[in-house]
This record gives structure tokens, C-alpha cells and sequence, in this order.
């Protein structure tokens, strides 16, 4: 299996995706537009779409049915983003190697792209729902997974906590519940709404979700490592905001080396969750050694 | 008809079951609870909602089915006014009588806590759909309404648009724009999700779409009227607001006395939309009547 044409090929048909979504969309005014497709279209890695439509292959579904519903995902993950790099939150002036969205748009119309963002995905996840007359529930259920974790109980909690940890030494505790909510809660719910589409029996959902708990920390952990040593033009973003910041991090709290093998660990473990599913799970197995080997 | 006996109940039903709603979400940590039910329960008039279950009991609806999406629709109202309070947008100190979200919470939580309720919103409406197994598609249509009306076509659009005509003499196209979309959207779409969740022929979803159109449009030329000679004690938020900020508002263009005379005839219209559905429709017709005789 060539891991990165697959890949590359998965990404590319979320990205076609989201451009025609955005234009079944376009309406008056021409701005809010192109304040969300600024950060949309950034070049991001589509981790989380890109883990959700192969959740839903590899429990048999047709792409064409999650494909909508992995682009509001992105849709969620931008809005984070934009959001998360306020001044009165994070305070980033570049992502993904270009200014943040409200350095160039501004902060009024930055917060509103970002709810335009997050309300969009719940329209398209709706109106793609609606496709599926004979599936409605299993749409329906998926989109309360995305949902869930989006919101207070998982990825908006966190970046709470993270706000109000900041200048705070952190407990492994708080520690390890920023980083298993942090990113950890949208890859974790792309993985679970994939299979939960299609309809799956419980013990199936629960090796892909502990496959994605793990899939998550490692990746957190990673971003944490690339922070303090990643190369800034590969990684798009200004290094070492978290120590600046006094984030709560994993290697703020164990160090650098101990956290890389935890990630390792972690990943190894993600591998044999996929024990049950055997070749057919290969690209999964490849994107988890990915996640904690890239460079950006 | 006892109208204002009736509102208070079904308004107390709504604040009974936002409360339960919210109960039922709260997590870890705290704090974004504390900045949600601040502007959650901050007494507002809860029209929306109550909007919502009236048109949903008008065609023979269950009030227990309906409840749910219309405090998903109080909570995107909610999270609408808090963003737009924003020093970023608004700017506004003072909302039902007390300080705005981010006066009381800090920029940042008041970012989250309005992402929150918005995401909060299609997390209820989503999860009371799946209580409906066999009302499933109409509990997906009516949330596609909402989702729709709340979105970059309906009450962000119009954000975007004030906020780029701040300070510029309004056409009356764009005013006229301004104001079917701003309270417009979520209290047509509030009426509209209501019927559709009971499934009805299009003649009757039309007829109620024209009376939230009219209905909207009034409320929003009544709230500009009350922003320049209302009582500040009843209005609970700082008076002369637009003016400063030279908002495209209806008095600003056609003066006070002819827009009050359009929500007159806007209100008689509205009622009259209501023909089809003889006796039953009472307490919509004097919520129309309510709704330009408020003076908060």
C-alpha cells in the first residue's frame, strides 16, 4: 500500500468536496466568505476528514455518503482554529505559514467566520443527512458524536482549561485531560461517527474509539514536541508560543524524551487496537506511525 | 384568551426545561457553565421558543417533542447576542439590565461560552431527534431551518453586513435587507421548524413562513424605536446605541413616525396571514400585536 498517494488521494476529494460545498452555499455578502475560505483552504493536513471517510471504508461504506459530513468536521476543526488564535485567546499572528485570519480580516469579521464555520458544518451534516432517508438515524447519531465532542464536553472544555491554566505549573492530571480532550476529542469522534454511519456493533466502535483515544494523545504530544523543536517552515507556525504562554503541556510536565516515548508507546498500542479488522485497516496503522513522525 | 397568563406559561416551560437541558450537558470545568447560564438566564422574553412551540402546537403538535428545539433556538439566540456584544463588534456594556458576558467574564470565556451554546443547540436538537424515531426526518428538516437561518444566508450574513455599514449612510435596499434578516431569520425560521416538525402541506408552512417574515420585520423596526425614545429601565440595555454607531436602521431612513406606521401595517398583515387557521391561531395574532407594543 503507497500510504501517501492514498492519502494524498483522500485529501484531495475532501478538498474538491469543500469547494463545491462552499459554493452551493455562497450568498450575499461576498466578506464572511472569504474570511472562511481563507482558513479553510490554508493548506491544513484534513486529518480529521481524512480519518473519518476511512473509518467509514473500512466497515464497508461508500465514500460518497460520509464525504459531506467529514467536511463539516474540517469545518468545526477551522472555526477552532480561528477562534483559538484571538487575541483574547491564544493571540497567534501566523498559522500555517500565513498571517491568522483575524490579522487580516480582523477581529469582528474573524469571530464570525469562525460561527459561520461551525454553524455550516451542522448545516451540511444535516442537509446530507436528509440524502439518506434509509440511514437517517445512523446520520443522526454520527452527528451527535461530532457534536458532542465539539462542544463543552470535549473540545470547547478544554480550551477552557487551557485558558485557565495558562501561567499555571500544570498536574500530569489536568496535563493528560487537556491532552486527551485537546485534538484528541474531534480525531476521536471523526473515527467513531466514520464507523457509527455504517452501522456497527459495539465492540467494533470501541476498538475504533480507543484506537483514536490513542491516535489523538500521540498526535497532541507531537505538536507539543514540534513546538519546542520542530522546523518553523515546515510547521507553518511560530515555535515555542506554548512556553511563552506556560501552557500545560506533556513536556513541560515530563520532559522532552520521556514525552517522546510515551507518543511512541502510545502509537504502538493504536496499531494492535486495530487488530480485529486485519489488512483492511493498513492505511490506519500507517497514518498513526504518520502522525507522530511528520515534521509539520 | 388570557394572552400574557398564557405567554408566562409557556415562557416558565421553556426556562424550566433550558435549565434541565443544561443540567443534563453540565461537565467539567465550571467556569463556561457559569458564562453560559449568565446570558442564558439573564431573563430575556424568550419569543423565539416560545414561537417555536405555539406554531408546532397550532398544527396539532405534542408540546413535549418541541421543547428541546426551541431551547436549542433560545441558546443560538443567546450565543448571537453575547458575540455581538463583543468589543470587536458591538461593543456593548449593558444587555437586559446587566453587564454583557465579556464585562462580566473576560473576552476570551465570552468567546467560548457563545461557541459553546451555539454548538450546545445542535447537540439537543440532534440528541431529542433521536427520541423521535419515527418523526426522525421532520426533526431533521426543522433543524435544517434553524441551522440555515442562524447561518452565513440568514442572521450572520446580516452581522457581517452591519458591521460593514457601520458609519455609512444606508440605502434603503440594504436596510430593508438588514432588517428581514436580523431578529427576521430566527423568528421566521423559529415559526417555520415548528410546523414542519409536525409535517405539513406547503400552503400552511407558507402562510406561517409570511407571518414570521412580517412579524420579524416588525420586531426589528420596533426595536430600532425603542433604541431611540424607549425607557432605558424597561429596555435593560443603554439607549441612542445605534445613532452613535450610525447603524442602517429603518427610523434612520424613513424617520420615526412613517416606520412606525410600516410596523403597524406590517402587524395588520401579519395577522392576517393567520385567516386559515381561525380561533386556534389567537395567540399568535396577539403576539403580534405584543411584539410592537413592548416597550422592552
Amino acid at each position: 500500500m503507497d500510504f501517501h498517494r492514498l492519502y494524498t488521494e483522500k485529501k484531495t476529494r475532501i478538498e474538491d468536496t469543500l469547494k463545491t460545498l462552499i459554493d452551493s452555499y455562497r450568498s450575499y455578502p461576498p466578506t464572511i466568505f472569504k474570511a472562511m475560505e481563507y482558513s479553510l483552504f490554508a493548506g491544513g493536513k484534513r486529518l480529521r476528514p481524512v480519518l473519518l471517510i476511512s473509518a467509514h471504508q473500512l466497515v464497508g461504506g461508500n465514500l460518497e455518503e460520509s464525504l459531506a459530513m467529514a467536511c463539516g468536521m474540517e469545518m468545526i476543526h477551522t472555526y477552532s482554529l480561528i477562534h483559538d488564535d484571538l487575541p483574547a485567546m491564544d493571540d497567534d499572528a501566523l498559522r500555517r505559514g500565513i498571517p491568522t485570519n483575524h490579522k487580516v480580516f480582523g477581529e469582528g469579521l474573524a469571530i464570525l467566520a469562525g460561527d459561520a464555520l461551525l454553524n455550516l458544518a451542522f448545516e451540511v451534516i444535516l442537509k446530507n443527512a436528509l440524502k439518506y432517508p434509509n440511514n437517517l438515524e445512523n446520520h443522526v447519531k454520527a452527528g451527535f458524536i461530532i457534536a458532542t465532542a465539539a462542544g463543552v464536553e470535549g473540545m470547547i472544555g478544554v480550551q477552557v482549561v487551557d485558558l485557565e491554566y495558562e501561567g499555571k505549573l500544570p498536574e500530569p492530571d489536568t496535563v493528560e485531560y487537556i491532552h486527551s480532550h485537546k485534538t484528541g476529542a474531534l480525531i476521536e469522534a471523526s473515527l467513531k461517527a466514520g464507523v457509527v454511519l455504517e452501522g456497527v456493533d459495539e465492540k467494533t466502535e470501541k476498538a475504533i474509539s480507543q484506537y483514536g483515544k490513542r491516535l489523538g494523545m500521540a498526535f497532541q504530544i507531537t505538536d507539543d514536541i514540534l513546538d519546542i523543536k520542530g522546523d518553523i517552515s515546515k510547521l507553518g507556525k511560530n515555535l515555542g508560543r506554548d512556553k511563552v504562554k506556560e501552557k500545560a503541556t506533556f513536556p513541560a510536565v515530563y520532559g522532552l524524551e520521556k514525552s517522546q516515548n510515551m507518543a511512541r508507546e502510545l502509537i504502538e498500542q493504536a496499531v494492535d487496537d486495530l487488530n480485529q479488522f486485519g489488512k483492511s485497516a493498513d492505511f490506519l496503522r500507517e497514518m498513526a506511525r504518520f502522525v507522530i513522525n511528520r515534521q509539520g
